[in-house]
C-alpha cells in the first residue's frame, strides 16, 4: 500500500478556484435567506475568498461572474486580490437575467439578441485581459419549456455560429470552456444538456475550447468518473465545477452527498493526467450555501477535495493493475476501497501545520474573529446575491 | 366502443380549482420574468381566475395562498369573486418564507417556532371560515440539506404533534390535505417526501385528513396512476395539484409533458370513484407560467384536463375487463389506447357551444380584448409574485 | 393545417427492420415464458417477420443476430427470405454470452480474448457479404460491476483499437453502427454508456461509422429527440433501435409507454433529414415480447411507428416556424400538439386498403389462421430464445 | 467523540442472514456465468453459508427459498445446519416461475391461480414449522407491462384478500414480511412498488405483518434512511434485504456502491431502535454475485455491514443533538461525517482476533483451502441457480 509520506509531495499541486458568488446569498425559487456578514461588494467577496485561502492554502484563485462582479477598474481589483494573497480566476458570463434572453441568447432566433449576447462575451474577454484570467466559462441557461416552442436543431446551428464568433475573439492564451447541464432553468430541452453536446461544439471550435464538467449537472445515475476519463482521453476536459447533489442541481458542498463518488472522480482525474504539473484542468467550486455558513462552507469544500485527492493518490496503482489483469474482481475493488477507507485527516493536519497552516482550518476560522468582524463591519448596504 | 354522446353528461361534473399565484409572476432561482398585465392585487388575480372560468366553464373556484393573498376583508373578497361567477377554494398555508423557518417550521426543534407555524395555520383556518373554503392544504417545504443536520426521526414526531394540533382546530366541515414532495427546497431529506408518509400522517389524524397528490412531486419513473388507485382504495385521496414535468418539479402546464400519463391518471380517478357526484377529490392546478402567457396558459391547462377526462371516460370498460380477464395483453392495451387516441376536440367544441361557451376558448380569449385591457389598466404598482 | 392527403405520399418512404429475436422467447432474469408457435429455426423466424410485412407493408427487412441466427448457407437464407417478400437486414454481433467475455471482449486486458471478439466481428462481416446487409451493429455489453474492477480509461483505449481493426475490415458499401447503453448487464460502468462516447468513437473511425440510438438506453429524463437532432446535425445518426420503457431498458412495444415522445422523436427525424429518400438512417425495432403475443406485438409496433410518423408529418412547419420566431410559446406548442392529437387511424386504414393491405392489420392477422397454423406446425423441437 | 472501546460491546448484537441463493449462480437476462465450486445441492449451499459465519462470526442464519431449496426432510436440513454452527432463517416464497403466474399470482383474476399461489405460501409455512423459521418473506414479482393490461385497483383488492388468507395461516410466533420493489420483472406497474403500499397492506393485516426493505428496490434518488426512520417509527420495519446499486436492482455487494448511504441507513436503524436487544428487525443480504467469487463476496458483504454499523455507533449522539438544536448545520454534519470517516478496520480486526476469529476474514478464507476443496469436490452435477 502507498503511504501518506509518498504522496504528500503531490498535494502541493492542489489549487482550487472558489466562486465569488458563493460568499453572497443564494437560495431556491421559494426563498433566499440572508445571513449576517454577507458581502455587499466585489471587494468583500474577494476578501472572503482570500480568507478561505489563508486558512487552507488550497484556494489561490477566485472566479468572477459578470455582471455580478462588474467593477470600474479590474486592474485595481486584481491588485486588491493579490495584496490579499490570491489571484482572479475564471470569468463567468451571464446571459440569463436580461429580459431579452427570456427565450434564448446565443441561440435566439433574433440576430439582434444573439449579437447582444455575443457582445456580452466580448465584454467578458475584455475583463479577462485586465484580470489576467485564462478561462472564459460559458454556462448557457438556454432551452425551451414546451415541445414545439423552439426549433431544437436550428438552435444548435445558431449556437455553433455564436460560439465560433466568441472563440475567435479570444486572445492567444485564453480558453473557452463550455459547461453543460441536464436541465434547469429550462424544463423541456436544454441547448447544451450533456457532455456529448459540449464536446461536439468545442471539438469544432479548436484547441483552446474545452468542456467544463459541473458534478451536479447530470441525469440520475450518471457515472461521472467515466465522463472524466473520457474527456481526458479526448484531451477536452477544461475545468470542473465541484459541488454535490442528491436529486437535481442541488449545489451542495462538494463531497457532502457522496464522498465515495468524489474519490472515484479524483482517481480518474489522476489516472488520466488531469492532476499536477502539465494538467490543463481547472478545479473550481460552484456551490450554494443556502442555509449553512458561507466561509466555513467553502473551507469545508476545499478540504473535502483535498482529503479525497489524498485518498485517491493512495491507491496502490501497481497492485490494482495486477488484480485487474488477473481478473480478480474482489481484490481489485478491495485495493480501491482500501485507499478510500484510509483516514488521512490526521496526516493532512500535520502536513498543514508543517506549512504554517492551521491543523483544523474550520475550527481555526471560527476562532479567528473574522466572522465576528465582518458581521460587525458589514452593516447596512445591500447584501450580494445573484444580481 | 363508448361514444362521445354517451359520456357527454359526465363532463358536467368537471370542476377545477385554479391557483391565484398562477396569475402572478414566477420563475426559477435564476430569474423571474415579468409580463405586461400581471395582477398587482388579490382582486386582480381573482378577476383573471374568473376569466378562465368565463371562457371554459371549467374553473369555478380559485385557491388562495396565505399570506400572499391576505386581505383585510375576506368576506368582501368572497363577494367580489361571486360577483365574477366563481368561489374561493382551498386555502394554502406558507411556512417557508419567514426567516424563522430557515431550518424548519412544524418540525423545528424550537417550540416557539413550531407554535408560530401552528398559529399561522390557525390564521388560515380563520380565513377559511370567512371564505367558505373546505380545504386547508399544507405543503411543507421542510427538510434538511445535509446528513446529520437534523434528526429525521425526531422531526417526524414533532410533525405529527403539530399536525394533530392543527387538525383539532378545524371546523366540522373542514378538511386538512397534506401534500408530499420528493425534494426541493430541501436537498437531502424532505419531511413529507412521499405518499406513504403523507398517508401515515393523515391516517393517524382522522377522517377529515387526506392526501394531496401533486403530479410533479415524485421520483423519476414513479407510476402516479398507481398511487391514485391506491389512495382512492384507502379512501384518502383528498386533492390533486395538476401540472406536468420532464425532470423535477417543473410545474409546466398539465398534460404538456406527457398527455398519455394524464389520461392514465384520470382513468384511475374515474375507475376508483374519484370523479363525479359523491367524490371527495378536489382537482386543482399548481403551475408556474414562467415564460408563457398566464391566462391562456391556465385556459390550456383546464382544457387539457377536460380533454383527457373525456378520453378516459371513453374507455370501453366492459370490453377492457373482458380482455383483462382473458389475459389478452395486446387487446386490453389496444382498448385502452383506442380511447386515448380518439380525437375528442371537435366534440368538445360542439359541447361547449351548446352551453354558450366559446368553441375554442384560447382563441376566444385572445380575441376578446381582455389581455389588452389588463395590460393597459395594470400599469404601475408591483406585480404579484411569490411574496 | 397540413392534411393527410398532403402527407400520404411520404408514407411510402417508411421501412422498418424487425429483429429475428423478437419472434423467439425472451424474458427477465427471473423467468423466460414460452408461448405456442414460437419458432425453432432461423427460417421460422424469417417466416414470421415476413408475415409482419405481409400484413403491414412496413417491414421489408429482418435483422439477424450472430450466432443466434447462424446457418450453414446464408445465400439460401437470403433467397428464402426474398421468396417470402423480405430481405435480410442489419447483422448484430454478440460478445456477451461466451465464458471468455465475462469481464470484457473488445476491451479485455487479454489480447487473446480481444482478438477472439474481433474475429467474431470478422465472421459477421463475412455473413454480411452473403446476406447483402449494409450494417454491422455492435452493441457492447461490456463494463464493470465494481469500482476498481477495471481500468475505465484503459478499456476505452483498447476499445478504440478493436473498433479500428473491425472498421478496416468492412467492405466499401458496409457500415459499422455503434450502439450505446446506459447500464445493464454491467452495473457500475458501461464502456459505451452514452451517445457522446459512441459519437467520439465513430467520429474517430470514419465516414462509414455511425451511432445507433436505442430509445430505451438512456438515463431517466433524457431528452431523446434532442440527441436525434444533434446526431443528424453531426451527420452521425446511423440507425434506431425502437422500443419503449417506463424504467430501465424495458424493451416494451415502441410507442406503448409514451406515444408523445415517439411523436417528438419522429418529428426531429423528419426535421433533420433522417426520413425519406437520401436518408441514411435505418429504422429498426428491438423489443422483447415477454408476455404478449409476438407477431401481433411486432405488427402493433410497426403500426405505432407509422401512426406517429404520419402525425409528425402533419405538423404545419410554416405556422410552427412563425410562432417560434414570434416567441409565442403557447401557439407554437399548440401547433405541435395539434398534429399529435390528430387521429390518423382511419386515414391510415384507408391508405392501407388502397394498397391492397388490410385496413386493420392486427385484426387481419388474428383472423388469418397463421397463428393457429404455426401453433400446430411448430410442435416439438426447442423454441428459439437468446441462445 | 465516542471511542471504539465504548461501542465494542454493541457489536456483539450483530447477526446477518445470508441467502442460500447467493452461493448458486446468478446473472442477467443476457447470461448467467457459472463458476467452479458452485453448490449443486441445498446442503452445499448451507455449508457455504456456514463457512461465511465461521470466518466472520456475523452470519448465524441462512435464508431459504422455496422451491429452490426444497428438500424431503427439513428437520434433517436443520440439524445439518446446526451441526455446521448456523440456523435456518427466513423462508422466501416464489410465485414468479410457474407458467400459471405469467400474468399474476396473488393478484390474478382467476381464483384457481390465486389459490395455487396461496397454497404455495401455506406450504412455505409448513416448511417454517419444520425449520423453526420466524419469517415468511413475500416478494411479489407481480404487475403489468402495458397500461390497460390489468386493473390496477382490482389487483390491489385481490392482493389484500390473498395476503389476509396467508396471514391467518401463520403460527403464533411467525411473521409475514412483505417486500416492495419499484419495478422488474414488471415494467409498467408493480403491485407492491413502494413502502407505502407494503405498509398499507401490513397495517391492515395485523401486528405480525411487517415491511421488508430491500435497499435496491427504490426509484432513483430515494432517501432510504428516511424510510427506515419512518417504518421504525410506525413499528413496521420487519427486515432488510441488503445489497447495493448504481442504477436499478443491481444486487451488488452491500456497501460497494455507496458506503456513506449504508452508514446513514445504519445510523437511522440504531437511532430508531432497530438494532440490538429488543429489535424486531431481521438483517438479511440479498445479492447476486454475477461475476465475482461468491463466498468471499458474502464475507465482504457482512464485513461491510459490520464496518458501517461500527462507524454509525461511533456517532457522538449528544454532540450531534446539541449541534442540531443550535441550528449549526455545518457542525452537525461534521460530527456525523467524523464517524463515517473514522477508519475502524484495525480495531475490528483486533476485536475479531479477541474472539478467535481471523483478523482478515477474506484473506483467511482465501488461505484456508476451502475454495480449492469445493472446486475439487463439486465436480459433475448441475450447479444451483435460480431454479
Amino acid at each position: 500500500m502507498t503511504t501518506f509520506s509518498e504522496i504528500a509531495p503531490r498535494l502541493e499541486d492542489q489549487a482550487i478556484e472558489v466562486p465569488s458568488w458563493a460568499y453572497g446569498n443564494s437560495g431556491t425559487r421559494f426563498k433566499v435567506f440572508g445571513s449576517p456578514g454577507t458581502p455587499r461588494t466585489v471587494e468583500e467577496k474577494v476578501a472572503d475568498a482570500a480568507t478561505v485561502h489563508r486558512f487552507t492554502g488550497l484556494a489561490p484563485l477566485v472566479s468572477l461572474h459578470i455582471p455580478w462582479d462588474l467593477v470600474d477598474d479590474f486592474g485595481a481589483l486584481r491588485r486588491y486580490a493579490e495584496d490579499l494573497g490570491i489571484g482572479l480566476g475564471t470569468i463567468n458570463s451571464n446571459t440569463f437575467q436580461d429580459d431579452d434572453y427570456k427565450l434564448g441568447a446565443l441561440t435566439h432566433t433574433d440576430p439582434r439578441i444573439r449579437q447582444k449576447a455575443i457582445d456580452h462575451h466580448f465584454a467578458c474577454i475584455d475583463v479577462m485581459h485586465e484580470t489576467g484570467s485564462r478561462d472564459l466559462k460559458i454556462w448557457l441557461a438556454e432551452g425551451t419549456n414546451y415541445p414545439g416552442q423552439g426549433d431544437i436543431r436550428g438552435r444548435q446551428d445558431r449556437l455553433a455560429e455564436s460560439l465560433r464568433t466568441i472563440y475567435e475573439r479570444l486572445g492567444e492564451e485564453q480558453r473557452l470552456v463550455l459547461e453543460y447541464k441536464f436541465f434547469e432553468p429550462a424544463f423541456y430541452h436544454t441547448d447544451v444538456p450533456d457532455w456529448g453536446t459540449s464536446y461536439a461544439h468545442v471539438a469544432a471550435l479548436g484547441e483552446r475550447a474545452l468542456v467544463c464538467l459541473d458534478t451536479g449537472h447530470h441525469a440520475p445515475g450518471t457515472n461521472i468518473e467515466f465522463i472524466v476519463a473520457q474527456l481526458l482521453r479526448l484531451g477536452k476536459l477544461g475545468s470542473f465545477d465541484f459541488n454535490s447533489r442528491f436529486y437535481a442541481d442541488d449545489d451542495l458542498i462538494v463531497g457532502a452527498a457522496d464522498p465515495y463518488q468524489l474519490f472515484r472522480i479524483l482517481f480518474e482525474v489522476i489516472r488520466g493526467g488531469g492532476y499536477g504539473p502539465g494538467s490543463q484542468v481547472a478545479f473550481m467550486l460552484d456551490q450554494c450555501h443556502n442555509i449553512e455558513a458561507k466561509i466555513p462552507g467553502q473551507i469545508r469544500s476545499v478540504l473535502n477535495v483535498q482529503e479525497m485527492t489524498a485518498r485517491a493518490l493512495l491507491v496502490d496503482a501497481e497492485a490494482l493493475r495486477s488484480a485487474q489483469e488477473a481478473g480478480d474482481v474482489l481484490a481489485a475493488n478491495e485495493i480501491f476501497m482500501d485507499a478510500f477507507y484510509t483516514d488521512v485527516r490526521a496526516d493532512l493536519a500535520a502536513w498543514r501545520e508543517s506549512r504554517g497552516l492551521p491543523a483544523r482550518p474550520v475550527q481555526a476560522y471560527l476562532g479567528s474573529g473574522y466572522q465576528q468582524q465582518i458581521e460587525a463591519d458589514r452593516a447596512g448596504g445591500t447584501q450580494a446575491g445573484w444580481n
